[in-house]
This record gives C-alpha cells, sequence and structure tokens, in this order.
C-alpha cells in the first residue's frame, strides 16, 4: 500500500480498543488488500496541490534557540499564544469576513479538539446549577468525535446527552452549533429552544466556515466560536485551533484548561500556522490592489475550485446510479467573494436509498470504508464520505460507484 | 519590565483564577515592580546559550506543503509518531544509557502533561477494581501540577489522594514515582507498598533523568516512563513529551487519549525535536569517534557545567546567610560520563530556618517570587526555586540574598 494511501486510511478518530485506525476485515476477501478506498478520516490532502505551489514562499526556518520558553504573551489572556499569531488570525478573518475578532479574546489550542475540551470545561465549571454534569448536546447528525471527547475520562463536569433536536430536561446544557454542519454540510443555528429557569450555553463550532467551502453570507459573532488551520489551510498535523471568545472568564478558563492539560500550544506550529495564513491574505492584497496575483494563485478560489469539481463529478454519478443521494445545498450570496455559489462540504453525506447500511455496504461491495452514520447519531442508511482526499482515492471511489449495477 | 523577565515571572503551571500567572502584589510596595525576581516557573532558559552556540546546526526548514496530514506512521500503536522522531529518541537513550527502548513502545505527547493524563486514562480505564475512581498518589515534596492535572476536570476514573507515604487505603492505586524528584532534586522509588489484594500501579516520571542534572546510574526499565524535551534540551515552548510503555494495550489506550484529546501531536515540533536530538547524538559522536568535537560542544557537560557553578554559588551564599538550608546530594558514578558527580537539580528546594512561609519571606523582603512549599503538598518553610532561569535572574536572586543581615 502507498504511504499516502495508508494516510488516507487512518479515521480522524479511530475509536476506542480499535486497531489503530487501519481497515476492518470484512471486506470481500477475494479482493487483495491495497485495493481498499478509504474515506473515513477528515484528511485535507486535496488541499496539498495549492501549497506546492507556494511551498517556497510559505517555508519557515526555525533556529536551534529560539522557543525555549514555555510564554510567549505576558499581556495577553492566553499568554501562550504567539503574538504574530494572534495578529495573523486576526487578518484573516477581517480579510474574509467570516468572523467579528474586535474586542475579543482568542485562545489558541491544539487543535479545535483540544478547545472543545477546554470550552467545555470553561462552560461547565462556571455553570450557576447543580453539581450533577452538565448536559452536552448537539442535532442529529453530529460530529462523531463530539461524544467521546465529552466523556473521555466520564468528567462530573458535563456529560453527552445525544440529539440536540430530543433534549427535554428542565437542566442546564451545553448545545455546540455546528455550521456548515460536519457530516452533512448543513447551514445551522442553536435547536434547543430555552424553557423557564434552563440555562443554555452555545459554542459554535465554525470549523468549516470558510469560503472554500461556503458562502461567507455574515461576519459570525458568536459567544464562542472555534475555527481549526486543518479545515482553514488543511494543515491538519500542525494541530492549530483558535477560539474566539467574547467573555474574558471563559477565555480565561479555556486558558487554564490548556496550561493544565499541555501547558500551552508548539510555537513551531504557531509561527508557521501564522505563516501561512500571511500568505494567503497577502496573495489577496496583491490580487486586489495591485493585480499582481492571479486568481489561481488565490487559496479559497483554487481549492474551492478542485472541491467544486469533486462535487459537481459526485452528482453526476449519484444520478446516474439512481442507488443514492447526496443532500442539496442552496445557492447564497458570498460576500468575500462578491459572487454566488452553493456550499460545497468537505464530506458528502451519502445515502443508499435501498441498504439498510450504507457504511457497511459500501465496505463490502465498493472496499470503500466510510463512515457509517451510526457514528454521527444518525440513520446508518448514511455514511459520510471524506471530499478532501487524495486525487486517485477520490477517482477510484467514483470509478466504483458508476460501476455498481444494481443496489 | 524586559521581555526575558517578564517571561520567567510566568509559573509553569499558574492556579485556577490567576491573573495570568503574573506575580501577586503582596510585595513591598516601596520598591519599583521592575525589580521582582520570579523564580517560580520552571522555565529553561538557562539552556538557550548552549543552542544559540548550535543555532546553524540545528536549524529546520519547513515547507508549505508539509504536514497536511494527521497520520505519520501506520504501523506504529502511535500512529501520529514522525519515524525520525522515534529514532531519534532510541537513538539518544542508547548514547545517554539512561532508559530502555529495546521492545518498548513510545507514545509521543503534547509535553508529558498531556502523557501523565494519557497514563492515568489508561492505567485507570484498565484497572480491575470497582467503579470507584482510582486514587492517583505521589510521595510529598510532589510537583505541583499533578493534584490539578489530575482533578482537572473532575474525572471519575481516577482522583488526587495525596501524600504516598500517607496513603493506607484497601484500594486501587496509582503511584507516581518522580526521580530525581521535583521539586527536591532527591532520587526516589515507589513509596507503597504492596498490600494484600491492593492493585498498584506506577508512573515513573523521569523528565529529570538526564546527565545534565544526576549521574546516569542504571538504564531505567520501568512499565510505563515519562520524559519531555523541555528538561531534557530545554525546548519547553515545542511541547513534545514521550512515553515508553512496555504493554501494548496500555501505549494503545495512551494513544487513543491523545487522539481524542488533541488528534495527536505538533509535526513541527517532532521533526524538530528529532533534529535537536540528532544534533546532540553527532556531537557526541564525533567527540569519541574521531575528536572532531570539543567537551565544550557536548550539550551534557556545557549545560551541567553552567548548572553546576550556580549550585556552588548558591550554596557558597546559603552557608554565608545561616538562615536557609537546601539538600545536600551524593556523588555517584555516572555510566555515562565516566565520572562522578553529585545531582545538580533543576531546582532548589529552599528552607527558611526561621520563618514559618518561605514563599511569602522571600517574596515580601527580597522581591524574589518561589513557590512555595505548600503547592508541593509539603511545609510551607521550603519553597522550590528555579535553577533554569536567566542569568540575570538568578545572579540578581544570589544578590539579594547574600545580602540578608538577619532572618
Amino acid at each position: 500500500m502507498k504511504l499516502q494511501q495508508m494516510v488516507a486510511n487512518l479515521p480522524a478518530l479511530p475509536p476506542l480498543n480499535n486497531n489503530n485506525g487501519l481497515p476492518s476485515s470484512n471486506t470481500d476477501a477475494s479482493l487483495p488488500n491495497s485495493s481498499i478506498v478509504n474515506l473515513d478520516r477528515g484528511d485535507t490532502v486535496l488541499l496539498e496541490s495549492y501549497w506546492r505551489k507556494m511551498s517556497e514562499e510559505c517555508t519557515v526556518e526555525i533556529k536551534g534557540w529560539e522557543f525555549l520558553s514555555y510564554a510567549s504573551d505576558l499581556k495577553s489572556v492566553c499568554w501562550f499564544m504567539m503574538p504574530e499569531l494572534r495578529d495573523a488570525l486576526k487578518r484573516l478573518h477581517a480579510l474574509v469576513g467570516n468572523a467579528e475578532t474586535s474586542d475579543r479574546h482568542i485562545v489558541v489550542g491544539n487543535g479545535s479538539t483540544q478547545l472543545f475540551q477546554a470550552a467545555l470545561f470553561a462552560l461547565s465549571s462556571s455553570s450557576s446549577s447543580s453539581d450533577d454534569p452538565i448536559n452536552v448536546v448537539a442535532a442529529a447528525p453530529y460530529y462523531s468525535g463530539y461524544p467521546d471527547e465529552t466523556d473521555l475520562v466520564r468528567s462530573s463536569l458535563h456529560k453527552w446527552s445525544g440529539d440536540a433536536k430530543e433534549y427535554d430536561k428542565n437542566e442546564a446544557y451545553i448545545e455546540i452549533v455546528t455550521s456548515p454542519n460536519n457530516p452533512d454540510g448543513s447551514l445551522r443555528g442553536p435547536v434547543v429552544s430555552s424553557k423557564c429557569g434552563v440555562e443554555g450555553k452555545l459554542i459554535h463550532d465554525l470549523a468549516y466556515y470558510w469560503p472554500l467551502y461556503t458562502p461567507i453570507t455574515h461576519k459570525a459573532d458568536h459567544d464562542l466560536m472555534l475555527f481549526t488551520l486543518s479545515k482553514c489551510t488543511g494543515h491538519s498535523g500542525s494541530r492549530i485551533g483558535w477560539a474566539i471568545v467574547k467573555d474574558i472568564d471563559i477565555a480565561k478558563k479555556m486558558t487554564t484548561f490548556i496550561v493544565l492539560n499541555s501547558i500551552g500550544v508548539s510555537k513551531e506550529s504557531q509561527t508557521r500556522a501564522a505563516k501561512i495564513m500571511e500568505v494567503v491574505c497577502d496573495s489577496y492584497q496583491r490580487y486586489r490592489f495591485d493585480g499582481s496575483s492571479k486568481e489561481s494563485e488565490l487559496f479559497f478560489e483554487y481549492s474551492r475550485g478542485i472541491l467544486k469539481e469533486r462535487w459537481q463529478k459526485l452528482r453526476e454519478v449519484v444520478k446516474q446510479s439512481d442507488g443514492f443521494i447526496v443532500p442539496k445545498f442552496q445557492t447564497a450570496y458570498c460576500n468575500f467573494t462578491n459572487q454566488s455559489f452553493e456550499t460545497y462540504p468537505a464530506f458528502a453525506w451519502l445515502m443508499c436509498k435501498r441498504e439498510e447500511d450504507c457504511g457497511s455496504y459500501l465496505e463490502k461491495k465498493l472496499k470503500v470504508v466510510a463512515r457509517s452514520g451510526k457514528r454521527f447519531g444518525s440513520d446508518p442508511r448514511y455514511a459520510r464520505i471524506n471530499m478532501l482526499t487524495t486525487g486517485d482515492d477520490f477517482d477510484e471511489f467514483l470509478e466504483r460507484l458508476s460501476n455498481i449495477e444494481d443496489i
């Protein structure tokens, strides 16, 4: 198996007691192992082609004596965040117009995964309710990592309580609002209606609210918003996420969590993330103000172009096969690009029309590993397909899908 | 205040609801703020001078297209660990002879802080005991981070249960053995004696078991050993720790924890840590085999030399003042250097002979911020002093200590 294929074969979050995320063996034994196409995990190698073009411009060099200290900026609430990263983040959000950062506190984390847990800690430890763990909910289908991360060490502060649409307890809760949503790409708002005397808090996971995936229709300005480099520029291996937080006490508690959990965040990654964001911003600045960048050199345009093409191909194959359904998305006007386009999610939420278990069907019949709808608190007739995988894997997937005679 | 001073002013683990780790204000108001010397946190800037000398040799360059994937090595239990880091770690341990790595599983983490929590998760979730949280203990004085990290999110898997020397419950426990110990530099073994039917598990925190601090008297070969780049080479900002684990199931569970906690570890930091370790090993290889390195170019020799000098100066001042005591250490033969020397701990465990609260006394009288013995589950007559701080801060501390007329 080629390394690139092996990499694509890993789920983002292997379940407990798994075999290291390697594909399970319940595929047709008559086919060689090397023909498994794994679209389970959320790797973002699709975006590599852009960064290969911009490789030199983004190069960072780190000397031996740099980064010996834990601290970065003692004037910031998040004292381990490098000022250059904070400035680059603010510049990028200002350019794209997808989130308000003025008079907000920014907390950097080891991916938005750690920040999600920091947010649960901050919101639940500041809850005015009883000593019972606070309920954590999200509308199904919800990101498969939320339940496992919430209940990782069986905290007494918070507990996973399932589908937000079915939440009817008269107890405090935290609702996670993911928009565009992972796995189905839908645009979302909170769904738990406020009940008398019940305290509800929101975490907005905006990992995919970038013009690579969806039109930027408004500047998001929620109490607590999560973003991640993995989905913004595709640099998943850097483990850089950030939270934009209104309340200073929540930002301080999130910082405390990250200090006690890992004493901060890699400075090598922070400095590199800052550089990459600056390169993205610079290319737009050059394009807009002196015309010295071409449109093909613009990160979001280039990457959305490839993703759009993949979606068009997938829709074509789905249309012809008659066995599957993928969601449709409205076209909307994007304030960033000044044009209208539809959402091109990072994942396809594929439904098998005539199969009880879509994930199992794909694995057995096509040797395609996708993540079952069950993992997202949803119907097993659905499965999540990674649209940001390698070109080879994506083409092979479409080839196999189009060759199905009847399901 | 100079940045370097501000950096030195940060505690490694600010307490909950602190003012971002800045010094408290209960110092003598007649002295200007800028004269505060903060020796509370465990920053390692002492080691910077070596890395400035070796700066070019250690430089790493990272291109824009690198590290887009979460995964590194699917054949490894710890699939997000880069093979080059694993190889460099093994080479360094083989060179120094301080830990067995053959037929062991290595798990990389965001500092040994995250790995400590991963170890608690792995050991407590595999416990055969009841549903009650497992007791976590360490002999006082113990590292001040252990209690806060153990109880961070009030886990139902484990709970902090204090001083291992006083542990007398007939219940399962995890004992942390830190050797050389933080804060007092003592060499340690487990202290909880096994009782009939009581299951005890050990975590060996060997962060300071390097020839920079102490003679390497044996090759450690415990079930679960923790190390960190912060204390090995001083690169605290990189947030790289590693665990050496005998039992594959424990290593898998630790990996699962890190996946769910942060989906792996910065690849920028991993690749740089590997480079730095290779440079350390290369210089010894050159010195030993072809004489092309000088002894002053050897990391552990050079750094131990500075630390030894600091300890000598401190002992001299303490001897003259008559108000303080610092621990004495036995000389031992070091298998790595083939010479005998004593332990030169990263911290001085300073005792005030005639003061009830050493930390408070130092802060009020000398404007020196140290970490109180109380934080280590010990006597407030002790305080922990960071010996790896900047040269300016260390000299200023000695100056103030030597000017005390009477305490």
